[in-house]
């Protein structure tokens, strides 16, 4: 097994508010050809530790990565670090110090004298061109492995990525296939997602399953690697194909598409539009609804009534039934619906009304309770949900399970 | 100087998705007793590995902490790595089965065989109670430092790190105080930001500065180390005066307040309320409004009308302004807001109308030019901006730029 290391290099990143995202880009490029990554660090610019992490890096693994502290500063110390770590030389390169000045010259800025330390390379590296910076990154092979060395701003380290290291890195590795399988899905908790699949895909070493999660949102991916695509394809299907039978409907996308686009594809298929009335989601149905380009095609609109007065004026929810049966209930969430639906002209309307704490709440409707509406062509349906006790998760899944609610709705009404 | 090191242990951090987010907290604690953190490790469960990585962290660092591999399957090996690592003997603590013990017969299940396994301590340890969890931590001095273990769910390990870490560091550490003062500031760009106050904060090494940015959102904080708390103010004075001064109203808050609070203490301060009437922020900005509790006592309602026949059905918008003006201009965006204030009966009201994209905009108004209406007791304003080309990021930047257009409104009107 082929094993890689990454180093992100840079005082910024040991701070608590800088997290070192490019590793995880990087991890999910190298796991697509099936590259495990086995340890990461962060470094500040301290030289004497760079060059001791380099070394035990190629020391320990085939690929080793370094990223940031390719800069024009004396504080930038990848290259003297990485350089010593390898007992090699720094040399100037005349080839890469014209770029710099073509670079400079283009965007009518001379170059400082600080930026001839970039074109420098590590004896016996190839330059890896960066087109969205001014430092080239490095590639160089030792007795063990391979060293890259690559900027640390995300838009120049991506495409330096896919242009330069996949391309050299694929033809060291064992030709493999690597397919993917992916279930979105929502409706479940992740320990109840993992209870009911787990079963299946411990079974597997080939796929590999991960599970993503979100609040009410989980996303499952088998990976599976082989030497063709064929049995790629078979492994996928046979540890996959029971997973998609236990989840059922709950599976919502089998592309990366989030809820609200699938819902939109149904709605927009169907010719079908839909409204909201919202109370305690406070809009975030209408600002899902709306996330992408082209929602006017099926949204007709929305209403955030917060309190009893704005249910009566907005919606023209009867008093009456806000006195009786107050407005996290039953009623009033069949209502709302139905008002929105009325007032917009639309096919749909979703209405979210209950208790986001942290206070309110009954006896009867504690604190967490969410009474969801849905007003159809035929009838309205109303499912009440009891959720824990944090403000945001309430909204978050109230939001969720009301579009997906008219998800149901919808597959039932084709 | 005491410097800190920490590594993260568990192979899901090793994976495209997961981030070690525990040391951006732990930082966070130690750079506030003055300690700083000059290296981080992300280990997966691999003996050989950890235990190098633990070997070389003690020889570089005075405070060495481990978060993670504390469970109590074969998987978790951060115990018997790190008793490696310092050359001792894991041994059994019968103090510790019996909380144990206790502890699973409190949720009425039997303790598993495999637990006991969470119940051993590295010889000289001291075991760290964790109320929240069955690991214990542990905590050990060695002749260059200190080693703490801590279990990896952050919610059993920030309580750790409080009522535990902090309280055994802050004896061996010099006494200092550590004074922050933080500005929050909206309504310019990081790079403007930093601009007009980088002159200023770059002449001080104490207090240091750091700026957090979100979209339209940043956050400056000076952190001043002193022997003294008065000289740590003088110090945070010295540099934060001239900063004040240069922001002025662009800050919203010293404290960590995010602007929506602000903006609702200054409605509830003058028994005033807010409506809004959305068209391309879809909900965003009701749904910042409502986020937290108490939002009732100024928050009357929304619209979110996203195409002309809602604007006229919802909001009663004349189709003749339509027509003569288009959805996404001034006169509309000042009707809209209008009929908002009027249908809710609120003090003030938001209208946002705009080109989202990526489809859409004319040759006066192209993608990304929003109008922001504002209704209030005496005159409606309307405010043109132009932002890039991001649909995500035009709706955050007009959000957040509603929202402040009240507090400017709301800190005239006093």
């Amino acid at each position: 097994m082929i094993r890689a290391e990454i180093i992100a290099i840079g005082s910024e990143l040991l701070t608590p508010s800088r997290i070192d995202t490019n590793s995880l880009f990087i991890t999910g490029e190298l796991n697509r050809l099936g590259v495990d990554v086995v340890e990461k660090h962060v470094v500040g610019d301290e030289r004497a530790r760079l060059i001791e992490a380099v070394r035990i890096a190629i020391h320990h693994s085939e690929i080793v990565i370094l990223t940031g502290g390719l800069g024009p500063t004396e504080d930038d110390l990848t290259r003297e670090a990485a350089a010593e770590a390898l007992d090699r030389k720094l040399v100037r390169s005349p080839e890469q110090e014209e770029i710099l000045v073509r670079r400079f010259q283009q965007i009518n800025r001379k170059m400082a004298d600080i930026n001839r330390r970039q074109t420098f390379l590590i004896e016996g590296a190839k330059a890896l061109p960066n087109p969205y910076g001014t430092a080239p990154g490095q590639f160089l092979r030792t007795s063990t492995g391979s060293v890259f060395l690559l900027p640390g701003p995300p838009r120049e380290l991506k495409p330096m990525m896919h242009e330069q290291v996949i391309p050299l890195l694929r033809p060291m590795l064992p030709p493999q296939v690597i397919r993917t399988r992916v279930f979105r899905v929502t409706g479940l908790g992740e320990s109840d997602l993992d209870a009911l699949i787990a079963p299946v895909y411990t079974k597997f070493a080939n796929p590999t399953t991960t599970v993503l999660s979100a609040p009410g949102d989980l996303s499952v991916t088998l990976f599976a690697r082989s030497s063709s695509e064929a049995e790629a394809d078979a492994l996928l299907k046979e540890a996959g194909d029971p997973i998609a039978q236990l989840l059922g409907e709950r599976v919502y996308s089998n592309e990366d598409d989030p809820l609200e686009v699938v819902v939109g594809n149904l709605l927009r298929r169907r010719h079908a539009t839909v409204a909201t009335a919202e109370s305690c989601t406070g809009g975030l149905i209408a600002a899902r609804l709306t996330e992408h380009a082209g929602s006017s095609d099926f949204f007709t609109g929305s209403f955030v009534t917060y309190n009893d007065l704005q249910k009566q004026q907005l919606l023209g929810i009867p008093k009456d039934l806000l006195g009786t049966y107050t407005a996290v209930s039953e009623p009033v969430a069949r209502a709302m619906a139905e008002a929105a639906k009325k007032n917009t002209g639309s096919t749909y309307a979703l209405s979210v009304t209950g208790f986001a704490g942290p206070d309110g709440g009954t006896e009867e409707n504690p604190v967490g309770t969410v009474f969801i509406g849905l007003a159809g062509p035929r009838e309205t349906k109303v499912r009440r949900i009891r959720y824990g006790l944090d403000r945001a998760r309430i909204r978050l899944l109230a939001t969720q399970a009301a579009i997906d609610l008219l998800r149901h709705e919808l597959l039932q009404d084709c």
